[in-house]
């Protein structure tokens, strides 16, 4: 009953950035997280997850992985789970360890540091992206198209909520993610000579500004509504968008922001 | 009371298809509804809207249009809203009328019967896509990257769900829809001598395969977690992917989408 407490308890942001945990909640958040190597703390099951034959494999593999699978009544899941049709399984476990300062990401540091020819770096920074469906979307990308980490700058949505590991299927276990003032930003663009690209839909069209894209290069995308904050604009050497017809405002923050990886994207992806 | 009671009625997709009319939930939403020019029956406002000045100018907006404007209290307006936050209006409008097959559709007569040179036509499928948000962020994305129209598959979202029209941002007024079935859409890109592409994850670099476009082509997505379908498999003459790192088993249906619409975008969108 302690994990269902703890549980519970992360669904806060606070209590999760207090506790270094999160929770990974249905079949395929779960599987993702145990494919990604996280240190659990716990299961917790409702009777949902016996139904499906999926579900009873998973039982069978967090068994075998010795994680202790609390069972509980539907009602006892549903006060723990996040969404509205829960499949009855969720995962406490450890977010893997932040560093104290952008510039000692490990990650960051094997790409940034090594200065061979060739060597490419692509960060993408998340500037106030408040959606957590956007923000998993967009790690999930980033992981796919060749990001060597994801920065979350203030204003954006804790990376480690439910909903964002859900969005993320896998991604928060492929790419190092982590949480930065401004300010650490830009020491760390600074100190790694990495210039930022700002999306924004007033910019040059991304196809002509990627023929001349450095081999380290950081991307920043906006707020939902409001775009890029003017700290982060103030940082950023150019302006970059997707070509649009016009007949709608503006692209999704997570197509906009994929579209752009995609054609800033490493050599080692192009063929 | 009656446009209250409608507006729920059409919280379901077969009040929705057997009326010809939807639903636009929040200020954003009814916005574009309205600059699209819909046919509107009445709005539903609650406590919230006169919260906001976008709220005020928005209720202004609609008396100027003369549309009626029914004030009902909290509890109510919860009732027949879509989210869990509701911003407290609502227009209930009609869906523009659908052609009776594929072919007679407007727009891609219009694209697909025209063959001077260098006339290009962009027709995105959606091949069971379940998720309203990928749906109605795909549609946002073919608006925006100069597709002629959507067709739905079954299987497929209703696109005139609350849902979706929200993600869509405006652009289920600025790019035709329309529900097919398959035998439909066969029939049609024979007709119009329209090859269709295939969105899967064991495809060809789309890269490579875009410098070879043919003017006129269908793109087909399918489902969050099958892909495509077999029977659209069948029709498809190539298979396209994004490239991936392989560190994430896929990307969201909705980036991978807009990615493969935007390097098959039309020679005006590049420059």
């Amino acid at each position: 009953v302690r994990l269902l407490t703890l549980a519970r308890d992360l669904r806060r942001r606070r209590a999760r950035e207090r506790q270094g945990l999160f929770v990974a909640e249905g079949v395929r958040a779960v599987e993702a997280a145990l494919d990604g190597g996280v240190e659990a703390r716990g299961a917790v099951a409702g009777p949902a997850l016996d139904v499906t034959e999926r579900g009873r494999v998973l039982r069978a593999r967090l068994t075998a992985a010795n994680i202790a699978v609390l069972d509980v009544d539907e009602r006892d899941f549903v006060s723990a789970a996040d969404t509205d049709a829960p499949q009855g399984v969720l995962l406490v476990a450890a977010q893997p360890p932040a560093p104290a300062r952008l510039a000692e990401h490990p990650a960051l540091l094997a790409a940034a540091g090594d200065a061979a020819p060739g060597r490419e770096l692509r960060v993408l920074v998340l500037d106030a992206v408040q959606d957590p469906g956007n923000a998993g979307t967009l790690l999930r990308a980033a992981a796919g198209l060749g990001a060597a980490a994801v920065v979350a700058l203030p204003g954006t949505v804790d990376l480690w909520s439910a909903k964002v590991v859900r969005a993320g299927m896998g991604a928060h276990f492929a790419v190092p993610t982590l949480a930065a003032s401004v300010d650490a930003l830009a020491a760390f663009l600074r100190a790694a000579e990495v210039p930022l690209w700002g999306a924004d839909g007033g910019g040059g069209p991304v196809a002509r500004a990627a023929a001349d894209a450095p081999p380290r290069l950081a991307l920043a995308v906006g707020n939902e509504g409001a775009g890029l904050t003017a700290a982060v604009r103030a940082l950023a050497s150019a302006l970059v968008a997707v070509p649009s017809t016009g007949r709608v405002e503006s692209f999704n923050v997570a197509v906009a922001g994929s579209i752009l990886l995609y054609e800033l994207r490493p050599a080692s992806l192009r063929s």
